[in-house]
Formats: C-alpha cells, sequence, structure tokens
C-alpha cells in the first residue's frame, strides 16, 4: 500500500486502484516502481484540486502509453462533465474508455465489487461533499496441503473442489474432513481512507477493526478551532477515530504546510492510540 | 531567466511572466526561490497537456495565497473557455481576476507592451496551433553620471530631464552636452522562446539578433524522420535556427523521453552552433 502526498495506490492481489489523484501525482509514479499504467480504478474523495488535478494528465499519459483497458472513475457528480470535457479537448483519439461513476458521498454504499474486493464509500464532513473509501479484500479460498494430497493420493482434477471446501472419500469409503486437507485462508484485509474531514465522533461506526486506517490529521491540539472551522481534524481526533474502531494501525496525513517537523502530531496521536505512523511522499505501508 | 521541464519563468526589470506551464509547475516553484505569486502574465505556447495542465492548479494556489493582483494568460482560445469552466467550478470566492486573451498563433503580432518589455507572438508548427514568444525589452534611459553632476553644480530637480537626454546650460550660458552628464543605459535585451515545432528552415527571420533563444530539440539527427513525423525537431535543425538568426546563446530542450544522456545532442547543434546549451529542470540562465 503506498502513499503520496494527496494520491494512494492501494494493492490488492496484484490489482491497482487509486485514491485521489492530486496535481502531479503521475510524476511521482513514473518516479515509483509502481507499474501504474496497470491502474484499474481511481477513486475520488472529494472536488478539491489538491484531490483530483492530476487526474487529467493521468488520463492523457495513459493514452499516450498505449492504454487500452477501460479506467474506472468513481467521483461525486460533477466531476463527469468536467471531465469529459478535457478529455474531448486534450485526449483525441484515446484508445480507451473513461467510465465515469458518480458516487453519492452522503451514504454508506458499495461502489466496487469484483471477486477479491469491496469497495464502500464512507461518508464524511468537509467544506465540499467528500466520502472516505473502505476497501474490504472478501474471505479467499483454503490453501491445499500438498503433503496431505499426496498422503491421500488425491488426483489432480480434485484440487479446485477441496479448495473451495469438499472434504475427499478414500478408496476404502472413508471420509476425510476437508481441514485436513488445507490451510486456512489468508485473513481478508482491509484499508480505510478517510481524507479530508473534520472530526466525526461516531465515524469509527464504519470503521471497526480495520486494519489500515489512514485518517487526515492537517493540525496538531493548538489549532482544534481552526481545524473545526476548516472542516479538518487535528492528529488527537484521528487517534480517537482509531482507538474506537479498534483498528490495526493509524497512518496520519495531509499535514499542514506550518508544521515543519511534524512528529508533534504523532506525539499527540501516540498518547490516544499507540500504533499511529505519520505517511510522507512515497511511502510504503503493509496491510 | 528560469526554466523548467514545461514551464518558463522569464524576469525582466522586477517583472515576473511565465511561458507554458505544465502539469507540477506549481510544485518546482515552491521548491524553487522565485516568488512565484509575484507572475503577472502566462503566455501558453499550445493546448498539449504538458503545456498548460498546470495552470488551473497554480490559480488555485495563488487563490489560497491571497493573490488579489490580476492574473493574464494569453493562449489559443480554446483555453478560455476550459480555464473559465474550471476556475467558476474549483475556484469559487477567488479574490482576484483570471483576465484570458486569446492569441492568434497563426500570425506574428504585439500581445503585451508595459513601460518596458514588449510580447511578440512566434507562429510555429506543430500538430495542434502554437506560437513561441519573442520578449523584448525596450531601450531603458541613460543613466546619471553622479560626479559629473557635482562637478556642474546641477541641481537634484533636474535629474529626470537629464535622465531623459537633455542638455544642461550653466550659469555662464554655456550648454553641457547631455553625453557628458550621462553614461550609455544597459543594453536592451531580448529572449525567445520556441517550442513545441517543427523545423522551420525561415523562422530565423522572426529571431534575428535575440540575445537568448530557446529552441525545443526533441531528437537527435538519426530520428530526423520521426521528428518531422511528429512536428518536432532535432538539435542539429535548432542549431541551424541560431546560426542563420545570429543569436547570441541557444538553449536546447524538451528532450525525448528515450536519451537518458542528453550530451549526444548537444554536440549535435554545436557542430553547427558553438554557443549550445542543454537545459533542465530549475535551471537559470541570464541573457
Amino acid at each position: 500500500m503506498r502513499h503520496y502526498a494527496s494520491s494512494q495506490v492501494v494493492e490488492i492481489r496484484g490489482k491497482l486502484f487509486m485514491i485521489d489523484c492530486g496535481e502531479g501525482t503521475q510524476m511521482q509514479l513514473r518516479r515509483s516502481k509502481i507499474r501504474f499504467t496497470k491502474i484499474q480504478a481511481v477513486f475520488i474523495s472529494h472536488l478539491h484540486g489538491d484531490h483530483c488535478f492530476g487526474l487529467i494528465g493521468m488520463i492523457s499519459t495513459f493514452g499516450m502509453l498505449g492504454r487500452v483497458a477501460t479506467l474506472h472513475v468513481y467521483a461525486p457528480a460533477e466531476l463527469g462533465e468536467i471531465l469529459q470535457n478535457q478529455i474531448n479537448f486534450f485526449c483525441q483519439g484515446l484508445e480507451f474508455k473513461v467510465e465515469f461513476h458518480s458516487v453519492d458521498t452522503t451514504k454508506k454504499a458499495v461502489v466496487y465489487e469484483d471477486r477479491s474486493l469491496i469497495v464502500e464509500t464512507i461518508p464524511l464532513q468537509h467544506r465540499v461533499p467528500t466520502c472516505g473509501y473502505l476497501f474490504r479484500e472478501k474471505e479467499g479460498s483454503r490453501h491445499i496441503d500438498r503433503e496431505m494430497m499426496n498422503c491421500y493420493n488425491i488426483p489432480i482434477s480434485q484440487i479446485n473442489n477441496i479448495k473451495e471446501g469438499a472434504d475427499w472419500t478414500d478408496q476404502d469409503g472413508k471420509i476425510i474432513p476437508n481441514e485436513k486437507l488445507t490451510k486456512p485462508a489468508d485473513k481478508a484485509r482491509s484499508y480505510a481512507y478517510c481524507s479530508d474531514t473534520k472530526y466525526i465522533p461516531n465515524l469509527y461506526k464504519s470503521l471497526e477493526n480495520v486494519d489500515m486506517l489512514y485518517h487526515e490529521s492537517t493540525y496538531a491540539k493548538d489549532n482544534e478551532s481552526r481545524a473545526n472551522l476548516y472542516y479538518h481534524s487535528t492528529a488527537e481526533q484521528a487517534a480517537h477515530v482509531a482507538k474506537a474502531a479498534g483498528v490495526g494501525k493509524l497512518l496520519l496525513g495531509h499535514f499542514s504546510a506550518r508544521y515543519e517537523d511534524e512528529s508533534c502530531l504523532l506525539d499527540e496521536a501516540k498518547s490516544i492510540f499507540a500504533n499511529s505512523f505519520l505517511t510522507n511522499e512515497g511511502m510504503v505501508f503493509d496491510v
């Protein structure tokens, strides 16, 4: 899981998804090792420039690199027309489709689903309509235990059935339960992205037990009233959300430029929720 | 004079002007020492993303930094509506005006003039309507020679007249010619920006004796046919223009990503026109 100033790339079982796309995102990606042309979908939290001005540049570059796979964009409705006008003018002859999906930021809803992943909106409170996104892996199949398969002489043709949970009946009619032939599936992981938002005391209800939470923390607590005024959060408030939700790990980000050294933000968060981390340009986190 | 990947800032007698504004320009400027909020006008050569996608982000940032001075944008007409739509949506409550000036890329014309500077378009040939820009300082006033002023006892009230060229008549009625009281004005400098363009053999006629010429050189000569196909130039072609125009200095730029080391481009240019230089991110050139 990779984080940038105002764009993040989430990698799940080899698939790449982007959350937000501020100006300069494509330059950052070119410098990184991410195969960014593989990005399938972009989820935009809100229509402030630092979260979406990089989209047209990235789409235009995808075009020049010969992309053919459809790119899905999930964002508040107003971006649809603006983006389409830009594409019509700047990206003539684009050889892939940009499919726009309008997102209702006011309610929790599944906006994307495939075999292995569900993405849900998380309503947030900012100066314009804003939502976060919750990525939840689906439970995977159990892993075949090769030794046991050999031991019971089970033919390869049966592997898929057994992965899906079937038991095995041997030549003597004895039933070997699936648990003896397989090992547990990988734990399904989850990641929540909450930016930008003021402090929402009951936000934790949407985030219970997620493995990793990114929550904006624009200010330290001496600027709590400013945070309130501009619909941003303090590091302490982010930590309160993390603690109430019982998340595994809290990532802090979207720091005000006034903080040359963000360690005060980290300290304030850690005093509430110990497993807190600062994020910065180019950082990579595993869930 | 400062150069970026797809944006340049020209400083003339304390005033700042920008030419082109690709994505990420504002980030580069923040890293530099340029007081970029002072930029008065932006001149866009053509409407390809790498030359104009950074404009809306810079305008939006100017707004957040509390700019009140009008920003003038000179560009091909179609940008007017696209930019205004973006400003209407993303920059509500902007406290400065963005004044759009549509530029005819097909002919040479003065598009900007003030007390000390004239900016002219230079028609170029690229895949979309494109023009370069020629910055010419006006001849300044001559400099007062303090010693001679004292020697002839000339009152301070006369300084402006003498700067503007007046002679002085002393108490005995003797005329002291202006040349004795002043030193020559600074040489009026000129800078021409030509990007993107295919090779135009008679382009030199618009560029005669400019002090510094920036001419794109996307390719080396082994790719001359590709340059032709995509309406770009080789380094050698840029140097031919510089030589025919008798410019002072040639700056090369807009290199294809295929060249890891651009010294082959420089060598090819120098074989035609010795006073050639490579440009790169963040470089500063004096005219």
